[in-house]
């Protein structure tokens, strides 16, 4: 008689995106007239970058030619792709080596499938609130999760507390959903950390594209993180691969726990449960890391920076305390008149047409807090925080 | 401090393709001037047909304007290719539900991802020989695995054994690698032995394209399927998709254990650790579902298959027994003399040029088996079936 993985009961049911969308829906039948503004989902708006779908083309051709079609490729990625990832992190003073770098069908695959290389007896400390895929692939493992407070009074930037241990560390920075970013001396404590403990942090990079002052874009830039650290990162906010579908990996050669090499086991577990990425895909990456296509997706994460500023500017203007929206396309912002998330969501929607996600969506720490995105329309994000202003000055 | 898998431990590492390749190198450094004919990888030669490559051709265009882009689409696949999936199933006497259909980036991931469904605990059930990933799969979560003996004996299809007790079964129909394709009363005792003891079978049937006489396509067909099977296909064999990446997986709604619904935990595994397949793929994949597309794969299959028959009909010639070759790609024989199969692999390199797969690098069973591949071009074919008849013909 088969026996199931009895985890998958603790599991909550997320109903976040769809109690939203049922509430959108219901209100924008009672009100056809009113024009809804979506700062809710974290999806990108704008399309592939000219260089990005000059390679793909490229690639779909040759795929149709028995001279250059191509087969089975390396599961861990071609090297003409994994190649310019290397210059990439060359350029903010990371050498990896070309087997370090495993290319992925995005960061939210990896960051799950990478649990199967650890026992289910660690435990692990995430922060909250959180992006909810931490929790929710812990839990299907049985393991045990502690979270880290995130909170106003530490800039929802938790720092490690040496009482506590933690065999696994989740960090993301630019965080989702607080858009909060570690600076090298934050980031240092983690790696110190980590490496007094025997930890193995678990750095989600999938914004570094948003950062422009000196933070690190990668944990590999503090001392001593080659030994305690994969980091996962990802072209969906990047480059809008958000639907395209492709990320990396990096698992240093030096990371090792009881004499077993993280990376040896990153390898062996993608070449056994893994088959690679699509080719026509990989040529889309290496679209992105031309110097056409670097310009190009810099130029879309402007479009979005500036209407991330749009929006703190409107909370600087109101006196909302908020982090993020300087080196991230998320603002999260106080609820005003301290209301709870979903009440807010619910008079944002009513009286402005405005959709954007409840903080306590992502942990109890978000509780009063509300994410809004900047990966709308330049025209809906200043009308938006037109509407936004009006209702929040009239409270 | 972190604890880690073991279990990787105990996974024997492959070195099957890498031997082979670097026999081939040495051999051909000395050998310059022999053309070695490749009948070793299973992966195919022929280009993506136009159908695929006009759909993937409209989806990278889509992709560049803001009107028609496409972002986040739904982690178990876009209803545009569920769609005729479902209709191809019917074509086979099978009714599928859309949302028992998933969408995956190939049968070798999904293969290796379901098993995050059970418990380490249940007995697991695997032919020898057998397609590596199987065995390395289930090593990786330290389940007990038994050996179901495939042989000369009994066609390479064994049967189940009512005083043998296991939990999960695999069952690859058309066989990697050795071709042999169960018919429907044989399929009909393996499903009666699962409902009866509540074991469930994973059944493979990413050759199935090859299938033309009256053997069932999918395990479906055969009545009780549903209540204890989860099939796994791939366009991979079927429409070239080997370097593109797209296969479908189906969990009934029917399908439960303990109170769970496997059908359920599936989706759950796939929205939390996963996020669909690229949108070009998708449309790539709908393609092969065109009345076109349905033409142009099956015109590459019957070269395929034409393929098949030159090396059997070479066997017939020469006396040899093998399995596969009439619904399969794979040519599985006997090696001559009744040689080792490494000792005919290099044999046959050697005085013949030619490279196949040693039988052992599949199982003990195999050690004096040989597999041949028909994915090679039509002269490539003709001309190492000629080199072999005439070394088999001198010993």
């Amino acid at each position: 008689m088969v026996s199931l993985n009895k985890n998958y009961k603790n599991i909550k049911e997320s109903y976040l995106f769809s109690d939203i969308a049922s509430k959108v829906a219901a209100f924008s039948e009672k009100n056809p007239d009113v024009k809804i503004i979506r700062m809710g989902i974290g999806d990108v708006t704008r399309p592939l970058c000219k260089s990005v779908i000059s390679e793909m083309t490229k690639g779909v051709k040759e795929m149709g030619e028995p001279e250059t079609f191509h087969g089975y490729g390396p599961e861990q990625g071609y090297g003409f792709i994994k190649e310019p990832i290397k210059e990439y992190y060359k350029e903010h003073g990371v050498e990896l080596l070309l087997d370090e770098i495993f290319i992925s069908d995005g960061a939210k695959s990896d960051l799950g499938n990478i649990l199967d290389l650890f026992s289910g007896d660690n435990t692990v400390l995430i922060p909250d609130p959180v992006y909810p895929v931490y929790v929710d692939t812990n839990i299907m493992d049985g393991r045990k999760i502690i979270f880290a407070d995130s909170n106003e009074e530490n800039g929802f930037l938790p720092l490690p507390d040496d009482s506590i241990k933690a065999d696994l560390i989740y960090i993301c920075s630019p965080n989702n959903p607080t858009g909060a970013v570690y600076n090298r001396e934050q980031l240092k404590k983690w790696v110190d950390y980590a490496n007094n403990n025997g930890s193995i942090i678990l750095f989600d990079a999938a914004y570094e594209a948003f950062i422009s002052g000196d933070y690190p874009k990668s944990i590999y830039e503090i001392e001593g993180a080659k030994t305690c650290a994969i980091e996962f990162c990802s072209l969906s906010k990047t480059a809008g691969f958000t639907g395209t579908r492709m990320g990396y990996t990096v698992v240093p050669k030096n990371l090792k726990a009881e004499d077993m090499s993280l990376n040896k086991m990153w390898l062996r577990r993608q070449t056994t449960k893994f088959n690679g990425v699509s080719y026509i895909v990989q040529k889309g990456g290496l679209g992105v890391f031309t110097p056409e296509g670097r310009k190009q997706i810099s130029e879309n994460i402007d479009y979005y920076k500036e209407n991330a500023k749009i929006i703190t500017d409107c909370m600087d203007e109101l006196g909302i305390f908020y982090t993020g929206g300087k080196n991230s396309p998320y603002v999260w912002l106080k609820c005003p008149e301290n209301m709870e998330s979903w009440e807010f969501f619910d008079l944002l929607l009513k009286k402005a047409g405005v959709v954007g996600t409840p903080g306590s969506g992502f942990g109890s720490n978000g509780k009063n807090f509300f994410r809004l995105t900047a990966f709308s329309t330049r025209e809906n994000t200043v009308e938006a925080m037109e509407r936004f202003k009006k209702l929040v000055s009239s409270l």
